[in-house]
Order: C-alpha cells, then sequence, then structure tokens
C-alpha cells in the first residue's frame, strides 16, 4: 500500500504540494515559496479539499510571514487574501485565521511571528493525520460486513493530508475486511471522482467501480450500494452541508431508498455562524469548466452554463456527521451545538 | 431558423443520416445502403434517439430487402439484427417489426415487398413528423409563460426526424412567447446534452443554458427551474418508463421541489408487454465509455466502470405522459390503456 504525500511542510521554506491537476497521468511535486504562489496553486485546483486547504492555508500564513515583514497589517492582509481564493471552504479561512492568532500573540518580534506560524501548521497538519484517523474509525464502524459504499469527488489523502476523510472511512472499512467495494462518481466537471478517487483506490488496492454521475441514481436503485459517504466543506449549525456539486442530488436519492447517506468531515468543517444553508455562500466557476475538458470542447463554443462548485444538502437528507469525536446524529442543532461545546 | 435534417429516405437506395457521433465539431452526412452499415451506424450512436431509430429501422428493413431476396427468412433475420442493435428502444423492434408485417401482407413476390417496405418507412417518417408536432403543442400548453425548464439528452430534431420530443416542446413553447430559458444537462458519458441539445438550441435561437449532471439538483433547488421534460425510450403498463440514464435522479430531485416531470414520447413508445420497469431490459455500454470521451482518458486505465445507457424512472414521480394523442395524466395504468384504445 502506497501513502499518498499530498503536502509537506518545509519549515523556513515553504511547502510542496502534488499538482493535482496533473493526475492520474502525472505525479509532479511543485514547490510553493511565495503568497502568491500558493494563491495560485489553490484557485487552479493544484491543491483542493476542505481539510487539505486548511493545512496549505496555516502554511500559506507562515510563507507570507517569512517572506513578508510580518506585521499586523500584512499578516491580517495575508490572511484575507487566502480567504478569498475559495469562499465556500470554510477550513481554508478558519484555520488561517487562528494561525493570525497564533501569530499575533507570539508577540510583535517578527522571528517569533514566523517561529509561531510554522510550528501552528505542523501542529496542524499532525493534528489532521491523527483526527483522520479518529473520524475513519468511528465510520468504518458504521458499516457492515460486506458494505459497498458511494462517494463522490475526492476525499482521501489528496484532499485532506492525513489518510482522507469519506475515503478514510472506505480504507480502514477495506483494512478491517468489511468492505466488499467502493463506487466512485466521475463527479463533472472537474472530475475529481474519476481523476483523484479512482487513482487513489487503486493506490490502496481497494475493488473499486467509476461510474457516470447520470448512473448514480441507477446504481442506488439496484441495491449494490449500502451507504452514500461524503466530505463536506462547511456545515451550518443546523446540519445543511455544502460540499461539492451532486452531493444533493445523491442524498435525495439515498434517502428514497432508505440508504443512510454519511458526511465525514473534522469538527472545524462545523460553522457555526451559519445558522442554515441559505447563510452559506456557494463559489461559482468559469463557466468553461462545462462543456468540455482540459483542451477538449464538446459543446458549441460560446454558450451560457451553471456551475457551482458545491450544493447544499438539507440537515433533514443527513443520517449521521461522522467526526473526529465522534458521530452526531439528528437531530441536528443540538447534537452539533453540543459537539462544539466539546472542542 | 434552421432545419435540420437529421435522416432522409431515398427509396430503392438507401438513407442518408447526420453522423451524430461528429456533432457539435463536424456536420457530416454519411449513406447507408447496406442492413450492416445501417446497424453498424445504430451501435456506433451516429443516429439516435428512440423515434429515429424507428425510422432508421423501418428504412433498414426496406433496405435489406433491397438489397437480399426478400424472402420471409431473410426478412425476419433483419428484423432481429435490427432489434438486436439497442435491445432497450422499443421503437426500433417494434416499428421494423410493423414494417416486416407491411411486407409479408403485400404478398411473395420480392418487387411488391420492396415497394411496400419503402411506402412504409416514407409513410412512418411522415407520421413521426406530424406527431412530433401533435406532442409539441400539447406540451407547450402545458407551460406558464415565461417557464423555465430543465432537459436532458437530446430529443430534438436528431433524435426524433421531426421537430422532437421533448426539445420540440421547447421550441413551440419558444416560438409561442412563453418559454424564458432552456437549461441542458451535459448528459454524461456520451455527452449528447452538451453536444447535441446545446446545438439544436443555438440553430433555433433559444436561450439556452449548459450544466454538468451534477448541477441538475442545486439548478431546481434554486427555483430556476419551472418543469422538467425529456423523452423515453420505453414506457411500461404501468408508467415506469425507461430513458436515458440520469433522468431517474432528476425525477426524484423534482418530486421534492414540487415541480412537474413530463415525459414527451409517441404512444408507440408504450410498451403494454412490459407491465412495470422491471421487464424492461437495460442495456449495459462499454465501461470505457467511462473515465474518458473520445481519445482523452482522464482515469486510470483498467478500472471497472457502472454504465447503464438507461434508468428507469417509477410511474409516480411522473406528472404526465405527454403523447400525439394528448397528455395522459395519473394514475397510469388507467390512463395509459386508455391511450393504447385509441390507437
Amino acid at each position: 500500500m502506497t501513502e499518498v504525500a499530498s503536502v509537506t511542510i518545509v519549515p523556513r521554506v515553504g511547502l510542496t504540494v502534488l499538482d493535482q491537476t496533473l493526475l492520474p497521468g502525472e505525479e509532479r511535486v511543485v514547490e510553493l515559496g511565495t503568497l502568491e504562489e500558493v494563491c495560485e496553486a489553490i484557485r487552479a485546483l493544484r491543491v483542493r479539499g476542505a481539510p487539505l486547504l486548511g493545512i496549505v492555508g496555516a502554511a500559506g500564513m507562515a510563507i507570507a510571514a517569512e517572506v513578508g515583514d510580518a506585521s499586523d497589517r500584512s499578516l491580517t492582509a495575508a490572511w484575507q487574501t487566502l480567504a478569498d481564493t475559495r469562499p465556500t471552504a470554510v477550513e481554508l479561512s478558519s484555520i488561517a485565521r487562528l494561525a493570525l492568532d497564533a501569530a499575533l500573540e507570539a508577540g510583535a518580534e517578527p522571528a517569533a511571528r514566523r517561529k509561531a506560524l510554522w510550528a501552528f501548521a505542523q501542529v496542524h497538519h499532525a493534528r489532521r493525520i491523527r483526527e483522520d484517523r479518529a473520524m475513519s474509525e468511528f465510520g468504518a464502524a458504521l458499516l457492515s460486513p460486506g458494505a459497498s459504499v458511494l462517494t463522490h469527488c475526492n476525499t482521501g489523502a489528496l484532499a485532506t493530508g492525513g489518510i482522507g476523510s469519506a475515503l478514510g472511512v472506505v480504507r480502514l472499512a477495506w483494512e478491517a475486511g468489511k468492505l466488499e467495494r467502493c463506487y466512485a462518481t466521475e463527479t463533472r466537471p472537474l472530475l475529481q471522482g474519476a481523476r483523484l478517487t479512482m487513482w487513489e483506490l487503486r493506490k490502496l488496492g481497494i475493488p473499486a467501480t467509476l461510474l457516470p454521475d447520470t448512473a448514480a441514481a441507477s446504481l442506488i436503485s439496484s441495491g449494490r450500494v449500502h451507504a452514500v459517504i461524503t466530505g463536506a466543506d462547511r456545515i451550518a449549525a443546523n446540519g445543511d452541508t455544502a460540499n461539492k456539486v451532486g452531493t444533493y442530488g445523491l442524498a435525495v436519492v439515498a434517502e428514497r431508498h432508505r440508504i443512510p447517506f454519511y458526511i465525514v468531515a473534522p469538527t472545524t468543517t462545523i460553522d457555526p455562524e451559519c445558522p442554515s444553508g441559505a447563510s452559506i455562500p456557494i463559489e461559482f466557476r468559469d463557466g468553461r469548466e462545462v462543456g468540455g475538458f482540459g483542451q477538449l470542447r464538446w459543446s458549441p463554443d460560446g454558450g451560457e452554463a451553471y456551475n457551482p462548485a458545491f450544493d447544499v444538502t438539507p440537515g433533514d437528507l443527513i443520517a449521521g456527521f461522522v467526526t473526529e469525536r465522534g458521530v452526531i446524529r439528528p437531530p441536528y442543532p443540538a447534537g452539533i451545538a453540543a459537539s462544539l461545546e466539546k472542542r
């Protein structure tokens, strides 16, 4: 079994990331040594996945301090710049904010601030690795022996910097001998399921079947799937959850077929400031991502496109939130509030 | 407004079809002069869409008679060969069967049989054109002024040989000044929405927005869509309907948001021999259609794929069947049976 090094923090220098836009064709590691390079990598989706973005955001703050003057103003501007690259993913903004707080608490000396920021980034990465494993163990325990699961987008090492969230559950269930097969949607328009999840599943030696997003309802109705599990980009206080576009439709179909739909995500993905999904900002991306892929165009040029990066699944469709602290069950405002108190 | 000539029957010679696998990049007309060429064009999806396949099937029978000995045995074998190319589409099999019956009724003379077959194909094509318009008028009448609709796959002239079924409704609603916008799914894996529907909508000058299949639930939940309308490949006696994979998921989401989901199809798409969706054979296609498109591959090689061409939408999710005879409303076994009696 090959471990995937999606991100490596190099204190005082920067960070290296696996360029996910080139997978599965090419495994190229790129070095990011300036805030601009970090932001470009985030915007271009060379790095993606809410938890991985948190790690990259923390390291990005350290890089900004290392390269710049580490003043209050510069660091606050760096945080804002990072947060603006992907507005829906709460971890990018919130973890970079915690990094900023750690720097300010370290005193006024630039050297002390830089040291505090690198330490914060490393401690945060270590925590992600630890929490991924904890979540994945709680999630694997929910599955019955012989279960097959359907997942969407990519939530493995490439998304989190640890063993993954939803795909971490798949991995530990497989290692425990409980999993029969993992079904992965292609996940248009950026095809993270086809490109990244199938690549990770192959590296892990897990039996995997790819399907077009259109075939998910057919697959679920066929009885082959025992649970649908995905990650999350932001969880509102009432359980409404923003995740990769396409998640909501899967949850609606899973409910019709009485198959549990689980979200696997660290408690840091919960945003208590968002009372419901209506308050979650949804990023709309370039319409040219639709109607083609890479250099290939398959739709007539110049047409309009509807291309949200995320959708919102109402909490009433979610059978449980699998976090590093355990599984949060409905009813949600209560269960989610309790999980936050334990933080 | 440009009319699209998706099929032209040339008696005693063969038929010409627009090669849909090359659209929207290239508009190439191919001539089919043997049964083998007709079957290859069907299997390769150069022609597709249940009603268009019915026309091609009828012409294919005439071509088989023209090239061969027109004996009972040869014509029956030709019918079986045609029916086997796409097992889910009932019109291909049933219309070719009616052509066979017409040939046998014309007597034993090969010349009489050939004449009867060419006449049958031409009359059937003219009937499709007439019925498309009738269906489309009934369907357009269902929409309120200012409506926007979501459609899936391709159901225009390229699919039927007339003005289309669901896309015919879109066209007549637009011409009547009632339609604000047509939303079209990409329709993975073969992208008929992105390639063909967007091309037809542009030719017709209708405001159109393309979306990834994953974004349909988001779009519906946003309130932008007032009806979901698709075609059908086979309708069972109880209303369960086989159509392009992805249709079922759209119908489930439409129901959750109380948006009507209509099927637009000629009554010949109804198969009274199928009591329910469980009896409809579903064609599974080559897994290599998933994980890439054309020459481009985006998933690791050699993985398994789940690739049904169709799914089945239960009749309880369908607000109405728009046919050339009017709109069939629930409850279905009764309404559908009544529509068949009128045939």
